[in-house]
C-alpha cells in the first residue's frame, strides 16, 4: 500500500482515453480530512507547465483536498488555452467533490506543446470521482496511471515512533535534474498537523532526497512533489518526526526513481567528502554526475579516474576550494586515484553489480553531499530519440 | 598545406613508439623565424596537465621556437614525475635545436593518469629533429601525428590581403567542451608582429571559434592553442587584418572538429537571437547545446521543440532575462514554437542533412550568439564507454 496506507485518502487510477494506448491515464487522490493541509514543490525551470502554475496559486494558502493526475500529456507551453484546460479539470473535480476549485491541484506529465484532450480526461474525472476507494488496489492503479516511459509504479510507506503512516507515489523514468526531476510525487499523510509544519517537512525531506537524484541534467517543466497531511490519526508529531518519516518514504520513492531511469544499467552513487561546504561537495558531485564521459565510462565498466579527476576540475574554485593534489578517488571501495595521481590499478575494480559507488575525497574541509545518477546507455539513446517527450 | 605554408616554419610527424598501435604519435614544429613571437590559450580546466603547467610558463614571455606534440597519453594527473618528463623532452628538443628550453612549448593527448614512455618519445624527438622540412607532406605528417579518436586529420591556411599567411593544425574529436575543447591546436603564421599583437589576435579569434565548441561539455585537462609567428614574410599587418585571419583559419578548424566528434550523425548549430547581452544568449545555446534530451532528439530527427524550450527555462533569469511567452524556436528554417507555444508543425522540418540549424529568439534584446555542438548518438555512447581516454 502507499497513499491510502494513511487514515482519511481514497484514490483511483483508470484509463481515460488520453493515450493512444489505451493504458492508464488518469489518477485521483482526495483528502477526506478531518484537515486540509498541504505542501508542495516545484520544478526551478522557468518553464512551467499550466498544471505548475494552477497549482502554486492553488497551494498558496496551504490547503488542499484534492490532487487529479493526468500522463499522456505534460499541458506545457500551451499558452493561456492550456491554462483554461487546466482551470476546467480543477472545477470539473471540485463540482464532483463538492469541493473548492481552490483545493485541487493538478499534475500532468507527457509530451510538451500539445492540449490535452479535453472531453475524455472531464469525463474520466466524473468516472474517476465514483470510484475512489481505499486499500492496495487503488493504490496500485493510481500509481500506474501516472507512468509514462517508466517500467515499474514507484510505492512507498512509512509508519513513524507514535503511529504516522506516510505513504506515497512516484513517477520518472527521465529528465531526472536538478531541483527535482521529470516527477510527479504524491506524498500523504494522516499526522495532524499545520501547513507550516507540513511545508517545513516537505521542503527538509525534498533537500536531501528528490534534489539529490541528477539522472541526465534535464529539470522537467512539470515537476511537483505533493504532501498532503488528513489529521485522521489524531497525532501531531513533533517537526523532526514528521520530517524524518517524509524523508524515508522520499528517498525510497527517489532510488527506485534512479533505478527505472530510461535505458540506464548501472544506478551511480557520487559521494564527495572533506569539502568546505555541503555545497561545494554537491558541485562536485553534480558535475561528476552530469559528465557524459563519466557516464558512457561507466556503462562500459571501465572505473576512468581521469575522466573523474578531469569533471571535478571543471568546477570553479571560487564554488569550491580544494587543491587537486590533495585529490582522491574511490571506485567500488578500490582507491584508484590518491594525491591526483594513479594508485590502484583500475582493473581491481568490480564495475558488474548495477550499483557504483564513487567516492571522491577533496582534502579541503569537513562537509561532504552526494548525488544519484545513472550511466549513458545506448538504451538512453534509444529511447529519447525514438520517444518524443 | 597549412603550418608550413607560411614563410619560416618546418615541421615533421612519425611514429615514436608511443602508440602501442604503432601508428604516428609524434609531431614538431619549429620557427626559424626571425620572429620568436608566440602566444597562447589554454584549458580552464584546474586539473592541468604537466605539459601545460610547462607550456604556460615557457609562453609567459611571449617568445616561443618550436612545439613538440604526442598523443598516445595525456600526462595528465601524474605528479612531479609527469611535469619532469614534460621537461625532460623540452630540454631534448631544445638541445637538439640548439635553443634553449624555454622557447619550446610541450602539447599531450590521450588517456589521463599513465606517465609517457621517455625512452621511445626522446628517441623519437631526436629522428624528428632530423627531418624537419616544409611541404605538403611535413604538414599533413605533422597533422596526423597528433590524431587521437579523430578520423581524420585537420588543416587550414589563408592568405591576407596584404600577403600574410595563417596556416594552423587541430585535433580533437570529443571532450569538447567549454572554453576550448579537447583538442590542441598549432597556428602559424609569417606575420611580422610582436606578442602583444599576436596574444590579442590569438584570443580574439578563439573567443568565437574553438570557445563557441560545445561537443559534450566535458573540458579536457590538455587543450592548448597556440599561434607562432616567424615575421618571415616582412609584412607587418593591422591587429584588425592578423586577427581576422586566425579568426578565419580557427573558424575552419573548429568546423572540422565538429564535423569529425565522436560518433556523431548531426552536426548543431545553435544560434540565440534578441537576447539582452551576448553572454546572456551564449548561456540559453550553451544550455541547449548540452542537453542530453535536445541531443538524443536530433539524432532521432525529432524537431522536439518542447526540450529546446525546457533547456532555455533551465537558465536562471539572472544570467538570461526573457520572457517564456516571447520565445520562438526555428529548426532548419521551420518556426516550430511561437510565443512560447506549438506554431508550425514538427513533421515539416527536414532533419535528413548533417547540419542541423536551431535558431531561438528571446524576444529580449539585441544580442545573439551561438555554439556548435553535436548529437548524442550510439556510436558516442560506444566509442566513450569502450575506449579509455
Amino acid at each position: 500500500m502507499s497513499i491510502t496506507r494513511p487514515r482519511g485518502f481514497r484514490a483511483v487510477g483508470l484509463a481515460a482515453g488520453i493515450k493512444s494506448t489505451g493504458k492508464d491515464d488518469l489518477a485521483l487522490i482526495v483528502n477526506d480530512g478531518p484537515r486540509d493541509t498541504a505542501a508542495a514543490v516545484f520544478t526551478a525551470n522557468r518553464v512551467q507547465a499550466a498544471p505548475v502554475l494552477w497549482s502554486r496559486e492553488a497551494i498558496a494558502d496551504g490547503r488542499a483536498l484534492a490532487v487529479v493526475l493526468n500522463s499522456g500529456g505534460a499541458n506545457a507551453c500551451t499558452g493561456p488555452e492550456g491554462f483554461a484546460d487546466t482551470h476546467r479539470t480543477a472545477e470539473h473535480l471540485a463540482a464532483e467533490l463538492r469541493i473548492s476549485a481552490q483545493d485541487v491541484l493538478v499534475c500532468s506529465t507527457g509530451l510538451i506543446g500539445q492540449r490535452l484532450p479535453m472531453e475524455p480526461l472531464l469525463a474520466g474525472v466524473t468516472t474517476a470521482a465514483r470510484q475512489l476507494s481505499e486499500g492496495p488496489e487503488a493504490d496500485s492503479a493510481a500509481a500506474g496511471a501516472i507512468m509514462t516511459t517508466d517500467t515499474v509504479p514507484k510505492t512507498a510507506e512509512v509508519v513513524t515512533g507514535s503511529g504516522v503512516v506516510v505513504g506515497g507515489i512516484a513517477k520518472g523514468a527521465g529528465m531526472l535534474a536538478p531541483q527535482l526531476a521529470t516527477m510527479l510525487v504524491v506524498l500523504t499523510t494522516d499526522a495532524d498537523v499545520d501547513a507550516e509544519t507540513a511545508d517545513a517537512a516537505l521542503r527538509g525531506a525534498t533537500r536531501t532526497t528528490f534534489d539529490r537524484v541528477d539522472s541526465d541534467a534535464c529539470m522537467s517543466t512539470n515537476d511537483t512533489v505533493i504532501l498532503l497531511a488528513s489529521g485522521a490519526s489524531g497525532i501531531a508529531p513533533e517537526l523532526e518526526e514528521l520530517t524524518e518519516a517524509v524523508r524515508a518514504v522520499s528517498a525510497d520513492l527517489a532510488r527506485q526513481l534512479v533505478a527505472d531511469a530510461e535505458g540506464a544499467s548501472h544506478d551511480v552513487h557520487v559521494v564527495v567528502r572533506s569539502a568546505t561546504t555541503e555545497d561545494a561537495a554537491l558541485a562536485v558531485a553534480r558535475e561528476i554526475a552530469r559528465s557524459s564521459l563519466v557516464k558512457a565510462a561507466i556503462f562500459g565498466n571501465d572505473p576512468n579516474w581521469g575522466r573523474i579527476v578531469s569533471a571535478a576540475g571543471c568546477v570553479p574554485e571560487s564554488v569550491a576550494p580544494f587543491d587537486v593534489a590533495d585529490l582522491s578517488v574511490t571506485v567500488n571501495g578500490i582507491e584508484v586515484c590518491r594525491a591526483g595521481g594513479a594508485h590502484r590499478d583500475r582493473s581491481e575494480v568490480d564495475m558488474t553489480p548495477r550499483e557504483t559507488l564513487i567516492e571522491v575525497d577533496l582534502g579541503a574541509g569537513d562537509a561532504s553531499g552526494d548525488i544519484w545518477t545513472n550511466d549513458l546507455t545506448h538504451d538512453y539513446v534509444e529511447e529519447n530519440s525514438a520517444y518524443s517527450s
